[in-house]
Order: structure tokens, then C-alpha cells, then sequence
């Protein structure tokens, strides 16, 4: 059994991830941490884990987070930088669900997130968890940098077209959509039921995190420029993430469906509908799954690709797990198989 | 493996059952009938399943459910009444999620469903299927008729008082509140987004039809008159049932949470949480379990039931499977421990 | 023109008094406190008052309040008690919209309050400003203490009952559901979207200060003893109260019906709707109404009445300003007729 | 006063027109038609009406509506067609709010709508009832084709641009989501609570009714051609249009914010927000409003615009009224200038 630690888990991916892990056949959960609810019980907070996880929250502590096999970082941004080097050190593969080590460069990492980074000469060794990209790489490495919600939604959705060069990469737009719980559970007035129910709205129109991180992801693909406007949105709903995503063709004969379909044949998590499908974002609620459709309207230069997740699943603890499969040798799809929620 | 067959399933009851049915480790999804949708794929109608269930809908055909060895009835009122007799001499056992056999009296059902009664010479056989008052009789029956949505959370509320003669049984007040799920997947105005969003508001106070199969079961436990007030509500949400339960007590120094840890004990899908608790619906989310909490405001002479389930499991497909567990003799709790979703 | 100014104010129940205030033909809108936000415009912190309030928050003053005509109280409990004295002096009308001056004995007050009371000298002059009961004594009143939400609508739908000898005080229960707005606009995790959301449950059950508050409202009718429970519920919708209420009928030839049309004949606000009707809290959205229905279960011993208000309009700012219209000798409706907003 | 008849008006816009007009101080409703409803008192249909609108709907009767000096059709798309020219022969102004007269060449709408055009020869009288486009003629129009709620929304946000030459009219992306109203009030599944609730998807992405109105209306601008790519988006929330519209800036010195600002300095019902805004459509709750912001994400070539409404005023009821109120000489803002409901 591979041991478990999660340091944080008061938050929505942190209820996500013991949701999955408690039913991971082959886990044990053995430690969560949190300064604030230290001496509660998980399912004290999260009334779904009541008779199925009987954790309880303690003090962070080094050395007990030691003796698991792998720790998950569900923390605030800037938290698992301080304590990644350690835990290494100690054989412990640490996978991070914040943005700590998802950009490459820590000029850029300080720049959007505000801080210093703690430990820039561990962000070459951190691995970026997409593993539709990088698999190889997330089946070796002891650090994984767990992608964004929107990032895995909107690459996804990019990674077959630019693969192929089927269109211009100073094109590119992302027009997201995203549940509140992708706003995490913090007691903040914006996110209250009276301000983000039964309304809609658009929010850092001028500059998001996701995007350095969205854009470095595409840029490795095209190893060149790549122009990205990315508008996130705020919809009334509580998971899910729907990117509509736009782009200018090279190629006005490419038959896109199909390099669709062929681009994610072997993908367990990635389903490519047949054309002319619109997926719905509660189709995958609750499942670690990124599904994907794909347009051409009015037969004209623009392609329209539909993709969408569960930002807590796909978008944060469900690709966390899928990494931690990869980095055990285990097989990809344990404890992750799960149908969605529907209705 | 169990051969299972679904009539109907087109409706919520419907997928959820394929849902928790996909995931029965002792199930073979052998066919499911809808004459309206047939030669369409489940996964069409139900994207969750997409990937997960290959089955299409079939043109309903006696032979072919005759070779199941259970089948399952998500079917309007008044369907499975005219095929149960022919499956049962088949050897097939039967479990009917509509209400065609949850009164006793052929009379009683007539009045309350509008027409008359099929098979009423089945009504004596039938056994009613609550396992936490009925488990041995579901163990040997043939045909189980599944509680519907209310009466579960109603008289599980309201059991462990009656047993205990602890409250008067000319008192009772159950106040319910449901999701729109529990109105169905049916084009009718009353229950689109536009409708029932953002709004609340009760119904069919002067009567309705979970009344009497509410107030025939508690009837079963006093041996006599119960008087039964029952007010159902539409709340804004999905899935869940809320039911507030009130009862004179009619020993001041009953203690009530004792009553209810003692006579849930060992019931594997019934939780009585600690005094004072409040449960909620989305604890329960997709998930076989009810939960129940029990007050006694200003200490005076009212007793208050919280009960909670999601009406779509408890109140229907989960406990449809408890019961074939029941049935053919496997763990109560198979293919049903899936947690809850929350958020 | 009446010189209105408000304190508080950045909660939804001053955002509210904003809407209704700034449409009202007798009011001039001079002033409106905020310590956290002066300088802020109102319209920043309420899209919806862009181009039609152009007041900006600022600190509290009493000299300026003392120009005012009457001060609204938009504040946090035990903010009131400590300006109104003053005010009063100033010659300045107070309407308090916090339960400050809403129970009658300092003791209750500082019982469920939890602080001691700054005036309780003045808890005998204040009048209770629910119109249906107090109207004479409003129209000569200094001090209003605005009712609570539920209170409002439970009081209303019991009244009728009480005052004609109909129904036996010692039983009567309400079961009351609110709107997730009832909690006010505070960042606390419990009313965000994804903890509210899709969600149903029941909260302080054993005890809400709006109980002595209604409470009192009975007991000043039957001139005796009333046992009342009340159970209050998280609805998963914005604005909106329903009251369900249960008594027991002393008279079983009671004509329920006429009384309540007789009672409600001519209040301007109060709605009886036709036999066998289920009010919803939509059809009062944004309007200064309470809807009532009357039922009769089974034509058995107990009656009940279904109640909707929205908790912000009848519930608060509404009927705050049908109390200063009254203080003021204006006609009752002024600036109340706007309709409810329906989808 | 300007005697109304109203034909349909048993969806949403209907009983928004309906509440609109009730409190217009200048019109006399004086018939409502609906076939199906007929002799249903419209309150009954919609109960915020209640007290409020005393007619009910009456068998369609041309002399009768010949009696009116307008009626607005809220029909389904092909009623007004059939109507039209008899009521204008009379007399009678006629403003439709559906689909009929929005289209100027008959073979497109024949395409788009699937039937014969009834009248194609009043389709060059219909004035476009836009009126930040085309005041001058709807004050002198007998016959106006409101605009769709979409095309409001998204040639709102791109008249400015397109008037100034300052984007490439090649280049253009609306993205829109709206609420579920949109849809109608109709009984289908599709919009049930429990398949729209808690859900993000796209429609529709092949071809929209509304990209032919709105291609159509942009192209005038520009006198050429234009290649719009429309995606509009179904979101869980029942009021409210948010178009987030894309395109590329022909001149990268161009200040958007300005050009926006002048475009509509006069406009009583477009409202542009200062620089950094972002728009909610509950800011707009009610309200007949458009409200906008435009920004340029890194300062590149791509302008983003975002425009939100509430499709039943802005986007049908209430611009069909400012239309009326255009027509008959009165003040434009006449009747409009309800607050938006928030939260």
C-alpha cells in the first residue's frame, strides 16, 4: 500500500482528494495536515467523508510526512516551496496541487504570484502532471507540478491542433468558463451563494495565472511565439469547467475531427466526441475525464474546439491520483474510474 | 453474475440505477427496454455513461427479460403491474421502483393511482421494501416493491419513535422538502430551470400519494390509528430530500438519541448523527445512506426528526440494489459504498 | 421631500433600501454611513444602483444624521441602540431594521443577544412596526423596530388563527425556509455558493433568536401562554421566505378560509389566495407582499398555513419603508407597487 | 393613453411585457390573446402579476386587436407574418418580438426558419428596432422588428469598433451564455432544472438563428462583408446574456476606451464602464440595460469586449417598449427606468 499524505486539505481539492484516495485500492491514507483544524475530523468538515474516512486533521510535522511514500500538497500557493526540498531528500515524491512548480522560469513564478520563489533550482527537476504531454517523464520523476484547472482544459483542447500545425499559433483564444468551487472555500464575499448565483460574469480579463502557465505548455509544443488571449469566466454552477477555444486554420482541407480522434485514441481520460457534439460539463462531474468536440462553423478559417472537465477532478485531485498512478507503476486508471454524477 | 434487466430507464431513476448497476461487481447489464428511445445508446441519452455502458434501449420483449434473472422497473405508474406475473412464473425476480405494489389494498391503490389495479391477487406477495423494517421477507421475496422517495426518509425518521412508543401516533407532522429529481425527467412546464429555480414553494398539501404508503407502513409498527400530517415541498436543487419530522412525546424523559443510536445500530445506510447535528442533503450526494438527527427545541413536549437522503439513491435505485443484494444473497453493501460528491 | 439617511448599508438589506428608496417620490436620499467603505459609491459595491444612486459612503457623523428626517438602520445587531437616543433627541425618527429594539424586556434581549442592552429605557417606546397589528401606534411612533424575516411571516400567517380563538396556542409549529440572502452579505463559509448551493438543510434547531421574537408577537394576541416551535431552514435560492405553519383547531367547523380573507380584507400587503392555492416565494420576488394560503389536510384537526414573503422586501427594507410612509402621513403604498420580477 | 394589445404572452417575455406595461404610465393594456389560455386570468399563469393585471387571455379576434394602437406579438416565430398586414391596413402599429421581420431578404429567412414568409413584402417597411442604429426611422415605423437578445447584446458591443474602422470586420468572435429564459417557457426536457441546472454547454455551434440577424446588422455597418463566428452557450442561471466578444484591432494605437465611451455618451440604456470593468448580468436584473467594458488583454492586437443585458428587457420586453415609446412621441426612458433587482 503506498502511503498517503496530504498537507492542507481544508479546501474543495482537498475533500476531492480523500473522496478518491479513501477509495483507492491501493493507498493508505495516513497523515492530513492543517494549522487552523488541527484535532478535527475530516469528516467533521466534509459531512461526505462521515463513516469513510476516520482522519482526523493534525499540526503539519516533518517527520511524520517523512514516512509516507507520497505527499500531496493541496495547499495555498507558496506553501509547498518551503517544504519540497525536505521531503526529497527524505524519498518522499511530493506532488503539488498549487502553482508552485508550474512555471519554469522562477523570474516569471514571481512575477505573476507575487513572492519570491523558495526553491528555483527545483523547478527544472518539477515535472508538469499532464500526462497526455509529459507521461514519460511523470513515471520518473519524484516532483510533480499538478496542472491548473483551466490550463488542462484549454491545452487539451489546443494540444492536437498545434501538434499538428493545423492552425497559426499567434491565434489562439480561450474563452473559459468555470464553476465557483474553482474559487476555492474561502470565506470570501465574491463567492457567496447571493453574489455568484443566478449571475455571470467575466473576471481578470487583463491577466490571469493560468495564462503564463497555459501559454508556456503550448509554447513548448510549437518551440516557437505563441499569441494567447485567455478570458476567464465566473457561471453559477459548482464544478466544471468549460473552455471554448478558437483558432485560425494553416490548412482550410485539414480534417480536424480526425486528428482529434487520432491524437487521443489510447487516452484513457480524454474522450473525443463524433462531430457536431456539444459536451456538457455535467457529463463528467465527479469523473476524471477531459472531453472534447470539435467545430468548423460556416466551413470557415476558424476552428471551435468544446472541452470540458471537473475542475476538482481532471482539473485538480483526479489528475493528481492519475500522476501519482504513473509515478508507482501503477496502472493509470486506478481508483479513477468512477461515472460521473448525472443529473 | 446476475442477469439484470431494466424496463424503462430513461428517467433518473433509470441512469442512476445504470450508474450503481455499471459498478456491481456481481451484475451483467443484460438489457434495458424503452419503447420510446429504442436503438438509441443509454450514453447518448445519458452522457455520464459515455464509455462506461454499451447498452442501447430495446423494444420492451417478454423472451428476452425472461432470461434475466432480476429486472428492475423504472416505469410510470401502472406499467410493471401488467408484466410482473408473466416474469415471476418465468422464475425472474422483480423489483418495482414505481408504487404499482406499495399499498396493501387494491382499493387503497385504485383511489390513490386512478386506475385500476392489474394484478391486485400480487399485492399480499409483494413485500415492501424498506430492509430496515423488512430484511428477512426481502431476503425470500420475488417481488419487492421499492419505497418511494419521501416514505423512506419519512418513516425512517419516524420509526424508532413509534417502536418505542415515545410519541403519540395521532400527532405526526413530516414536513418535506425534495429536489426537482424527484419530479422526473418529464417535459412539463412546472419544473424547468426557469420555474423552479430560485423558488420554493409547496404542493399538493390536501393529498399525496406517498401519504398513504407513508401512514400504511407506520400503521404496520403502532398496530393502530396514526393521524399524519404530510406536506411536501419543491426546493431549488437536484438531488435530496429534506424531511422535518414532529411527533409528541409522550414520556418527557424519553431520551431520544438514545433511541435512535440504539435502533440503527448495525443498519449499514442509516447514520444518526451526534445531538445537536444538523445533516444536509449534499452529505449524502450520490450516495446510499440516510441520515438522521433528532431535537427536542426548548425541551419541551415536540420531538424533531432531520432526515436526509438523495432521493435518487436511497429513495430509489440504491435501495432497488440493497434490496436485490437482499435477494440473492449478497452483501447488503455491494456495489453501494460509493461517497458522496461535495461541493 | 423626507430627508432619509441610512447607516450600515452595504449589507442586502441596505442595497435593498438603496433600490426602493431611490424610486420613491417622497424621499430625498441625503446620507448613508459605512466605517469600512467611506468614500466608496454605492454603485461600486451594487452594480445595480450605476445611474441611479450617486451617493458615496461615508464615515459616521451624528451631526449629520441629525439633519436627517428619519435614520434608517441597516447595521449589525447592538449597532442601533447606541445612536438612537441621540437621534431621538435631534428630533430624528429611527426606523431600526436590527433586532435592537424588538424585544420588549432588556433581559430577552440580552439573553439571546448575548450583550447588554445600551437603552433599554427606550425598549418601551419603541413600536413593534408590523402594520397588520401596530399600524395606529406606528403612525405616532419615534422609534420603529422593523420585524425580522421570519418572524414577519410567520406572525402573519398565525394571527388570523389566534386572534379568532380558531387554533390552540400551546401547538402550533412553523417550519420556515429561507433564502440564502437572510444571512446578509458577510464572508463566512457556510453561505457560499458551493457550500449553499444544491443544498438543504435545517439550522439551529434549537434555538433562533427569531423565536422570543415571535414568540412575544403570539403571545400579545392570545393574552397567555403559546408554545411555538420553530424550525428554520437553508434554502438553496437567493431571496425568499416560506413559512409552512401547523395548529390544531379547537373549533373542527372552523371556516379557516373566510377568516383569513376577513382578517386581510383591506391590508394593501397581504395577500389570501383562493382555496386549495400554494403561494411561491417567486411570485413576491422583489415585491412588498405576503402571500397566504389556508389547508385543511384530510379535513382533519390540524390547519395549515403556507406564508411567502421575500425576506428583504416584506421581510425588511420593504416593510421599513411601509413603516415610514406611515410615520410620515404618506399613503401606506408609496413607492411599494413595483412588481414582483417573475421569471 | 395608448391602448396595448398583446398577442401570445403566455411565455417570458410575455409576462415581462406584461409587467412592464402594467406600470407604464402612458398605456392602457386593453386585450391579450393566447388560443390555449383562453379565459385564464394572466395572474393566474403568473402570480406576480397577481392583484396587479386584471385581464385574461382571449381567443385572437382581429376586431379587437383592430381597436388597439399597437400590439406587440410574443408569439412563436411565423405567427406575426400571418397578422400583420391586416392590423397596419387598419391602423394599428405592430411591434414583433419574434423572429419575422428581422431578416430583410426573405430567401434568408425562408432558410433559417423553415417556411414560407408570409408577407415578404412588408419585410423592406420593418424598421430593425435597434434603436441606438435606427431611432429616426422606429419613431416613424408602423412595423418593428425587435432584435433578438443575442444580436442586442453582441451589436452592442461591436457597433463602436466597427463604426470607427477600428477592428478587422474579418476577424469577429462572439461568445455567448445565457440564461435558461432564452430558451422559453416552454415544455421541454432540455431545460428542466435538473439537465440545465448546475451545467455549462455550448449549442448550436453549426448555425444559430441569430448569426444571419446579427451578420446582417454588422454588415450594414461596415457596408461589406463581414465573418462573424457565434457561439452562443447555455448557463444555469435564469436572467441574463454575457457576450464576450473577440476581434482584431486594425490600428494598435487605437483607444477603445474612448471610442466606446463617445459612441454611446448620449444613449440613456448603454452603459460603458470605466476602464478594468467587468460587467454581471445581475447588475442588469430587470433593467432595461446594456452595460459594457471593453479591454485589450497584454496590450496585444486583440480587442475583448463585454457586453451584458437581461434578454427578457433589454433583449425583448423592454427594448420592445422603448420601440413603442419611440413610435408614439413619448420620452424613451417612459416606464423604463426600473433598478435591476441584486442580489
Amino acid at each position: 500500500m503506498i502511503k498517503v499524505g496530504i498537507v492542507g486539505g481544508t479546501g474543495y481539492t482537498g475533500v476531492e482528494l480523500l473522496r478518491l484516495l479513501a477509495a483507492h485500492p491501493a493507498v493508505e491514507l495516513t497523515v492530513i495536515t492543517s494549522r487552523g483544524e488541527k484535532g478535527v475530523k475530516v469528516s467533521q468538515l466534509f459531512p461526505n467523508l462521515r463513516g469513510r474516512v476516520e482522519l482526523a486533521f493534525v499540526e503539519p510535522d516533518d517527520s511524520v510526512l517523512k514516512g509516507c511514500d507520497v505527499v500531496f500538497f493541496a495547499t495555498p500557493n507558496g506553501t509547498a516551496m518551503k517544504s519540497v526540498a525536505m521531503l526529497l531528500e527524505a524519498g518522499v515524491k511530493v506532488i503539488d496541487l498549487a502553482a508552485d512548480f508550474r512555471l519554469q522560469k522562477a523570474d516569471d513564478w514571481e512575477q505573476w504570484y507575487g513572492m519570491p520563489h523558495a526553491c528555483p533550482e527545483l523547478l527544472a527537476e518539477a515535472v508538469y502532471g499532464l500526462p497526455e504531454v509529459n507521461r514519460d517523464a511523470i513515471r520518473k520523476a519524484r516532483l510533480v507540478a499538478n496542472p491548473g484547472c483551466y490550463p488542462t482544459a484549454v491545452q487539451l483542447g489546443f494540444l492536437p491542433l498545434l501538434e499538428a500545425e493545423a492552425v497559426n499559433p499567434r491565434s489562439l483564444i480561450a474563452d473559459a468558463k468555470s464553476g465557483v468551487s474553482g474559487a476555492g472555500r474561502k470565506a470570501e464575499v465574491g463567492i457567496l451563494l447571493c453574489e455568484a448565483g443566478d449571475n455571470f460574469k467575466a473576471y481578470n480579463v487583463l491577466g490571469h495565472r493560468h495564462w503564463p502557465e497555459i501559454r508556456q505548455g503550448l509554447m513548448a509544443v510549437v518551440d516557437g511565439p505563441v499569441d494567447l488571449v485567455f478570458v476567464p469566466h465566473l457561471t453559477p454552477m459548482i464544478r466544471g469547467i468549460h473552455a471554448t477555444l478558437y483558432a485560425t486554420l494553416t490548412d482550410p482541407d485539414a480534417d480536424v475531427q480526425a486528428l482529434f480522434e487520432r491524437r487521443y485514441a489510447t487516452e484513457p481520460f480524454v474522450d473525443v466526441l463524433p462531430p457536431k457534439s456539444h459536451p456538457e460539463t455535467r457529463g463528467v462531474r465527479g469523473a476524471n475525464q477531459c472531453r472534447l468536440a470539435v467545430h468548423r462553423p460556416q466551413n470557415g478559417k476558424t476552428v471551435v474546439v468544446l472541452s470540458v472537465i471537473d475542475n476538482l477532478v481532471k482539473g485538480a485531485a483526479g489528475q493528481a491520483i492519475q500522476n501519482m498512478n504513473l509515478m508507482f507503476g501503477l496502472p493509470e486508471v486506478t481508483g479513477l474510474e468512477g461515472i460521473a454524477l448525472l443529473p
